[in-house]
């Protein structure tokens, strides 16, 4: 395995800087195109990994499937009401079919359904954000990992839009917090700062049947874990699902931090992370890398 | 096996002729609702069936996997500059996208997608209808396939939609046959007549690697079994993939006749049919037999 | 002239209180919808009036025709930058245009427009809302003219929608000030009261070339003056534009207070108002008593 | 009026040949665009015109208000089910409001409508084209009017977006002949022949009170011509509707051809024609030599 990493990280490594880092806060912008990462982390608890694999960066949207998990854990199946499960086939942070759905996001890896996502965590937590940390913290096996509150800030100093889709949900009768309050929660938890490690490690759970072994703790059940999974293959990768389907054939998640975790059910949870995007929002060499490494180890689920 | 297809069909037989048989043609609205059958095909060509699994019915929108691997098959990876591989999001007819998207359709399971398949497969074959059906015979073993064809007239006098979409396409100048010829062959194709034996042995090559053991050729390689999977379980199941991956867990493809087939990759394929649909045009009793299957085997691929 | 207003006035009674109260907030749902009135002002001073034509109802979205009016008046032609001057073919609060035409409204009579005149108005005045009460007391001439404090909070509380468009604007760049801010001041003259006779005067200058008699002030040019009577006759109306200008042929605004103001340029200004709306938002009775008094008078400007 | 008339001419000449010519079929593409010629038509029968004021040109669009009003000659009020009167607010080929709202187009002068238009009078009609040019002929009192078959043939190759329409409306029951019947009637249209003097003749009746002097024949009612006026000014000028209502001021209808034609109501009729467009198809110089006319002699009917 290790040696297969080392020859899919030589063939990508040339890939490390194409695109475009993600600018739309200066936080972000600033990040040093030229670094690349890979771990994996199998459910007997092996790790491998090269590159930069230990140096933390902004989980950003990978939050998501945290903030889905925690929610999934308290809500159940009640929370199917107020966000979908079905792929949008339309921008990340589009109005138009919030708009015309009335206010009921189509999943929860967009950003209304994130926002819903949110609110819920909001309604159950004292502090959604200290929970969130503590639970990564936990699942991952590291006390250290910090939220980064200088790019916080800078996305609530942007949220407009995201504040424009939250509006039009309370609108909707969907959104049952203050707007400012439930942005602060869930930019914070974009904000997290950690590692491919970390990442490849806080995701385990995933491909474990809902077990984590490093908190030695059944985070949710093993069919819920699936779901989580199936809802990543349909709706992880921004407008790119499909293909990342079609090439890749795993359930996976991105951020604009330049992240992508990725599930092989029964067997590892990977984390890939180059910080320069693609034209959808996704890492170039990262998105690459998982190529690669589905066509020479075959694992797509399909 | 077969005991558990005995346990799966009496459970779910209360649900049959719950729902609404697809009346947009009266050929097919005059289709008894009662009706309810599933056959499983091993790879090692095993054969498990139960009620009306022999009695064969209108594939219609099935007939779009094999639509386009016949296409896979001649194009190659040319093919994906006419047509994407994103979900849609939108109703699986609808023009929004189509014109948005200056007629490129977003996938090859929405109708526009499909008769940009058709009319690839009209450049290439002298008679696209005659191709196919030899296809589907050769692929399940079963020579008296035939086609409706009250069902295909009866969709052609109906036709003004599909025709819509495919001037829409022509006017985008991705369309190169005359239209009325394309909509005679993509009719032609929906209305073929196949059992749900005979579609769980025509579909056996995806689960397969690309094998077909009737016909014992190689039908498209591994790696295009997987992507034609990974289509389904991103697009195949109209405005329902997203629930239909969180709660069965399978690549699927749904027509109007009432049919779905489901791959399990590696081990089988399933075909399940009851003619009453829900409001997004999927069979009640098919989704709900594909859901207790995956519950009872565990058969998610996630 | 007051024997034509009593005829009409018997001819459209029977529609009194037909359709529906606006209903979004309490405190224009309690109105009561049995009141009609109406009073038109020539441009030589001389005023006619019927029913309940001196009670003041809340003004709403014809506030919006004083709002351009402030703006026109200090930003001159610089302003069409920020908003366009075409029909918008979407209903009055819909954010789908927004989004696709990048947070420039199409028109300054949708609310978005609407808030973007007000960003500009708040930019400009220390207290806008005090601005527009003593300008529509001096064109009227009615030093009482007041504004419901309950009203407008009851909107403030509602503004969800509102705060989205208002959001989604400044995510594009195109709101200037604290979306809370506009949104009180927007709100506020919404929430003036005014009467028919009130409305009738106030809005004379744009029947007389932009002078208003009874503030003795050129308030507008001539030119723009006849702009600003375009764009009520393409926009003015809600979803009902171009039915407004095929029935009853004047420029016109209306508000979900159930006043509807009309102008015939070189001659009169009118108000009616009856508070039951049909369901794209017009007063019933109102609309009806224009179309009646077009019919008898042969006013349309077409 | 005639010095007038130089003055603008030279004011707007530098303006000839700025834009494009249409191109999307060949035979329009070959247009010289310099040329510019502009005739007015006074309810006495006078006639003023400069520059090329008698060279037949393809007057495109402006043929929907000779159908529409044919069509409402036949069918009065009833026809309105059939056909919106509310500006569209989309492109005037746009394909997603007719999806939005099943159907039935928003306006007579959006291509949708004006198919609608069309297939009215197909039903009407043994020979709408036949029908049509003997009209033009008798109230432009020009019998040698002719229609260019190369054009009518060329559009219909290019028929493809219309065909898109029409099928879409068909699928909606909005549309009761064949759809390549009242394709080849609309192009035949479409591809009449008129100079600027025979269209300002032509167009006297819409302000004239519906009656044409040169005829002399009540062409349609007063309320109806009207009517007619009132659909021009709200929607007679593609996505410039607004601002040609901004800042001319008069109901107007244009061409892809270069021609616009505008109503003075109760006094003239004018037609402007210069073949280089602006972005949203209307001519440049002729746009701006109606502006400059309004601006001179102040014919705002707001």
């Amino acid at each position: 395995m290790q040696a297969l990493l080392s020859k899919i990280f030589e063939d990508v490594k040339p890939l490390m800087g194409k695109g475009k880092v993600a600018d739309y806060i200066p936080a972000l912008a600033s990040v040093d195109p030229n670094q690349f990462g890979i771990a994996i982390f199998s459910n007997e608890g092996d790790l491998y990994q090269i590159g930069d694999a230990d140096t933390p960066f902004s989980i950003q949207s990978i939050s998501k499937v945290f903030s889905l998990t925690l929610a999934m854990k308290h809500y159940g199946k009640d929370m199917w009401q107020r966000v979908g499960r079905e792929p949008s086939g339309l921008p990340f942070n589009s109005l138009v079919q919030l708009e015309y759905e009335h206010g009921i996001p189509r999943n929860p890896f967009i950003n209304a359904g994130a926002l819903v996502i949110s609110d819920m965590n909001q309604s159950r937590f004292a502090s959604p954000h200290y929970a969130m940390s503590e639970f990564v913290r936990r699942i991952s096996g590291n006390p250290e990992i910090k939220t980064d509150l200088q790019v916080a800030d800078s996305e609530y100093e942007f949220r407009h839009r995201n504040a424009a889709m939250a509006y039009l949900m309370k609108s909707n009768g969907n959104f049952e917090n203050e707007v400012e309050d439930v942005l602060k929660s869930y930019f914070a938890n974009c904000a997290l700062r950690m590692s491919c490690v970390d990442l490849a490690k806080a995701f385990n759970f995933l491909a474990n049947k809902g077990y984590c072994t490093i908190s030695q703790e059944q985070v949710i059940s093993e069919e819920e874990a699936r779901q989580v999974n199936a809802l990543m293959a349909t709706s992880g990768m921004y407008d790119e699902a499909g293909h990342f389907a079609f090439q890749v054939g795993l359930p996976g998640k991105s951020g604009v931090g330049g992240g992508i975790v990725a599930i092989v059910p029964g067997r590892f949870s990977i984390c890939v992370w180059s910080p320069a995007l693609n034209k959808v929002g996704n890492s170039c060499a990262g998105v690459a890398a998982l190529e690669s490494m589905s066509k020479h180890i075959g694992w797509s689920v399909y």
